[in-house]
């Protein structure tokens, strides 16, 4: 027996939802049984079967290897080594990054107790070790945790591949952002990374 | 096959949603497979089998009638009729209403094109006829459809029943609520509706 408090408990435990809005999307549901409902059901029954994690760059995908892996007009020589999946669906919405990718899982933190081996730190090596890679890119966030990560990766590369490249995203100015709304850090950075026009 | 996008797309749907939350709650589930999606999944698919409209009083529930209905200690003579089941879980909540319920389905309006035909007015006429309510609550929203939807209720029941007691919702200030936040229409509302202390 499935009852509403039971779909309701589950549906608030979605991120972003709380009790009151996850009343809303199962009432929305019952209401909409045959157009939202029972889709929503068949495809989540489905995508539990069909989608998986890439066994190469740790991407999510119903084809394995996924299809940034398999695909032979990316760049070989260049990784970009992402945080989470929702990280590596950015960077492919931007369509501006040819490379492949390498999904971490995570970034280290004290605090969470997350070490070099709960990330995905041995995969990242072993896939260098094949020589076919030139630069790793470390788009982690420009959080302490993200940068604490950046900087023992970029130290762990380097001693086991001293010839790579390693790079990180750029900081500066967000597009289309106001100047007198940024904090003095990134401004800074900005300033110091300054180009000619 | 179900992708990703797909998962995304139907998520996004859901009220209180856009494509970026709903991207956000997809990743939660596929990083969270057996605890929140499998469950999930598995709800929704037997929520569409076991959860029905009460064929009574409209309310969802996975008995027919509701529990509602059917519960003996329950209050035959005082009918309180909401618009849609949501108001029916508020009132359930305050647990204070021992009567029965009767769910419209909406409200009158003339921008939707919801005529008196598309609302539950003809079997609440009908539950009336079998004499045993002396009470209909018209618990609706204090909106302009709402407030017409009252009316209009309130001179059909008139007609049909002249001995039936129509009552609605008192209305006033919100309890916790500051004064000068409130509105004038609920603020001279309640010092009309003033009582002895």
């Amino acid at each position: 027996m499935a009852d509403i408090d039971q779909l309701v408990q589950m549906m608030a435990r979605l991120p972003g939802l709380g009790p009151r809005s996850a009343r809303r999307c199962v009432l929305h549901m019952l209401k909409k049984r045959e157009t939202v409902m029972a889709p929503l059901a068949r495809t989540l029954t489905q995508a539990l079967d069909d989608i998986k994690v890439c066994p190469t760059c740790g991407n999510l995908d119903v084809i394995e290897p996924c299809h940034v892996c398999r695909d032979p007009r990316r760049e070989d020589q260049t990784i970009c080594v992402v945080e989470d999946v929702d990280d590596l669906w950015a960077m492919e919405r931007t369509a501006g990054f040819r490379g492949r990718f390498h999904v971490l899982g995570g970034v280290l933190s004290a605090l969470d107790g997350i070490g070099p081996d709960e990330l995905a730190v041995t995969p990242l090596l072993e896939r260098l070790a094949e020589g076919a890679v030139s630069e790793v890119i470390l788009a982690l966030s420009a959080t302490v945790d993200g940068q604490t990560t950046a900087h023992y990766l970029a130290e762990r590369l380097a001693e086991a591949h001293p010839d790579l490249t390693v790079t990180r995203l750029a900081h500066g100015v967000p597009v289309g952002g106001e100047l007198d709304y940024l904090d003095e850090g990134t401004l800074s950075a900005a300033l110091k990374a300054r180009r000619p026009i």
